[in-house]
């Protein structure tokens, strides 16, 4: 009898763990997780904080219980594995009980990532916040509770004027201008905070197309969002707790600050145990997300894929990739040896009452890096039929190899259930498949007057990009 | 100089007329087209005769003043082509004010399709509808706001209560069950009809997935429309309106009937000029979408097209195809040839609250004539996130080739704003490219809490299938 043992108990590690067994229920599976928390989902923190989940459990997609007794995994939470022997083939778990030895003979690295905070004084403050794990949300939910508790007790007859995105507690801080950013302006807003938001570089949302970039930001200055660009922050004053943020420019007094200003790949684990890194830092695997150390994989947040479009080893930690790696690895153990898939880069967000999407290569100097000629349009084009009551605006933009017409990627934003984000959908197969901006031009894409014009505006851009090429 | 004759002004036609004059100004074009209106969103006419719409003119995308003065072409309303010569390129044209022969050097026929109405006894009684055209769309929205009118005389104190969906006109039937029957049973509960629909065979949206079609069939009866299966419509009853709809089984008390049976091309003129028909009786065309005449175009409603995955010409006479291969033709007559591309049969409905769309090759019959082993599957999935407030469900069905695995086809439900309209753009490249639903399966599709589970609902989909296969 065969083990598969799992360091890390979240996207990756579990959809792996729970693959394995299904497909070969005689393989013993252990999964060790140095927290209490497993197979959350960290992408609803957000949504949490702003209250619109009412319970962190309501994160868990699979219980502890659930893996233990219904799917037969030896699932050690309070576990931390602090070395790996390749040679034996051992990993090595402390947890309050002591440390165990536990022997392998296939091994699942998905140790993921940890927020990174940039070398700014005064990060030692009180208030300040990142948003990287389960406990994170708790207190970031458990400080806009409080601050909500205290502003009702100072302004007792004020009445539920909050609830309606009224502007009445404290100025806060958020350093960082990606998803995690853009998501938590939105449910710090919804609790009345008055936000403030820094971005250290010339626009928000800089993996998505700048056309989407400036619509989003347009949007966040209509939701009363102060967005600081070419902000980089030099310091957080304040004596205990945070005061004020302070930049070049700027001097902006907040009473908390959220920090998001991305991750970086846990590997210390993976690294002592002789596990190469790839250039972008994290785990260097192969198609099957098998390492260089034979039967050690590597996959989610802490570990490289490749790209579908530039082939090139790339880190791009979101939810599905650790999903799917996971799942192909697992069913490799089992027996059938299957590739997990390149990544697109693709990526939604909500923003207050707008919606974005990513996919592919947008940025140019990748593109050429590759071996292309980038060429980018965007468009407006209407969401449903020009006749149709309620009709807003879906802007796309796309980029293609202008030799070839190759499309490269594509970015999308609209009014929230306009679609911007399934529409994204039509992109990432023509992506994926290296088809021509000339053939996507031709899909025979859904069409009624409920829910896009004749030519959809996916097909629009297609239409526009090829006829300037 | 060189002459374009179209003839024909609405979608392919005038699709045609406007891309050959913007690509090149010197070129002659002359489009005659029998009506009045040209140019037109036919597909919108269900939501006209609703009310959400308030004037046939919004229908107009571009009106014959806008073709005349801003795009220089010579737009002739009122004048139908009763003649091709083939031989001396001319074709005859008559109008009020006499006939006229006009030459051509490239001639584009674009005669669409006309409703059907199945040999049914009492066919000649008032009170029977279709809606091919503009001027059935004004005449069902007369008799739509005249039933609302005398019903307001004669219950003058009941209130607003019919804008709420109350059922308080006369009871109504819609024979057929397809996108018009469906669209049209909408359209006249909303004006507080009661709505009795009759479909000939066992299911409704019978091109749709047999899932997809139980999901509408259940949500028309939670509507109150009454749906008659299996129900052969032997006669309509009334001395001069008609009274009733006689089936086999029933007899049912109407006051009007809407008959949307489908469509037949208009072939007529080509026939009489030499053109030949294809198997579909719709007019054969080759990929530039030329018929055996030399320099003689077909597209629209009236001409066949290629299906992306059995090869086969087939008639799917839809507004997007029509523009597509119109636009094409107009470029290959101003110089550059250019394919139209073949048609995946995609088509989306909106019925009441719920949305659907399909794609590909669904029918066993027709997977197997074109040499696939087809497999079917269908799954439910969350269209949000779990945790998500409001999510709903996605109904997925896919059909794939079992030895090889390719996407034939795929048939999507949900809730209004659910997404299954636009998720089923990742369908459509699958179908066209010719991906195996392993491939798709690993897909980067767009994912964050708002917009899907980790795994979209047609990821889940090919998954399951995968597994199964």
């Amino acid at each position: 009898m065969s083990t598969f043992v799992v360091v890390g108990g979240d996207a990756a590690g579990m959809s792996a763990a729970s693959k394995a067994k299904r497909d070969d229920p005689d393989l013993d599976v252990v999964v060790f997780e140095k927290g209490e928390w497993i197979s959350y989902g960290a992408c609803g923190l957000p949504y949490y904080i702003k209250g619109e989940i009412q319970s962190l459990q309501d994160l868990v997609s699979v219980t502890p219980e659930q893996f233990r007794e219904e799917r037969d995994i030896d699932l050690r939470t309070g576990h931390e594995v602090v070395a790996i022997d390749p040679d034996d083939r051992t990993v090595t778990a402390r947890s309050d009980a002591g440390e165990v030895v536990q022997e392998y003979d296939h091994l699942l690295i998905a140790t993921g990532a940890a927020a990174v905070t940039p070398p700014i004084d005064g990060l030692d403050r009180q208030g300040l916040y990142t948003l990287g794990s389960m406990s994170d949300g708790k207190d970031l939910r458990e400080y806009v509770s409080r601050a909500r508790e205290e502003e009702d007790l100072q302004q007792p007859d004020r009445g539920p004027a909050c609830q309606f995105l009224e502007t009445c507690n404290g100025p806060v801080g958020v350093v960082g201008g990606g998803y995690i950013g853009v998501e938590m302006a939105e449910a710090l807003a919804a609790n009345g905070f008055e936000v403030h938001l820094f971005q250290r570089g010339d626009r928000i949302l800089k993996s998505f197309s700048e056309a989407t970039s400036e619509a989003v930001l347009e949007h966040l200055g209509e939701q009363d969002v102060a967005v600081y660009l070419n902000a980089e922050v030099t310091s957080f004053e304040g004596t205990d707790a945070v005061e004020a943020v302070k930049t070049d420019d700027d001097r902006v007094p907040v009473e908390m600050v959220l920090v998001g200003t991305g991750v970086r790949p846990r590997t210390d684990l993976a690294e002592d145990a002789g596990v190469e890194l790839g250039e972008t830092g994290a785990v260097a695997t192969d198609a099957y997300r098998e390492t260089n150390l034979p039967d050690v994989y590597a996959a989610g947040d802490c570990a490289e894929a490749t790209h579908v479009v530039t082939g090139e080893a790339v880190h791009v930690p979101l939810a599905l990739t650790a999903n799917r790696h996971g799942r192909a690895i697992g069913q490799t153990v089992a027996g059938e040896r299957t590739e997990g898939g390149g990544v697109a880069g693709t990526a939604a967000v909500k923003a207050f009452d707008i919606e974005a999407a990513r996919t592919g290569v947008l940025d140019h100097d990748i593109a050429q890096a590759a071996g292309f000629d980038p060429l980018a349009r965007t468009i407006d084009a209407k969401s449903r039929a020009g006749y149709y009551p309620e009709s807003g605006t879906v802007r796309v933009t796309l980029t293609v190899d202008r030799p070839t017409g190759r499309v490269l990627g594509g970015s999308l934003v609209s009014e929230y259930g306009e679609g911007a984000v399934h529409r994204s959908h039509a992109l990432v197969g023509a992506v994926t498949e290296g088809v021509s901006v000339a053939e996507l031009a031709n899909y025979d894409l859904a069409y009624a007057p409920p829910f896009n014009t004749t030519w959809d505006p996916v097909l629009t851009a297609a239409k526009v990009i090829e006829g300037q090429r």
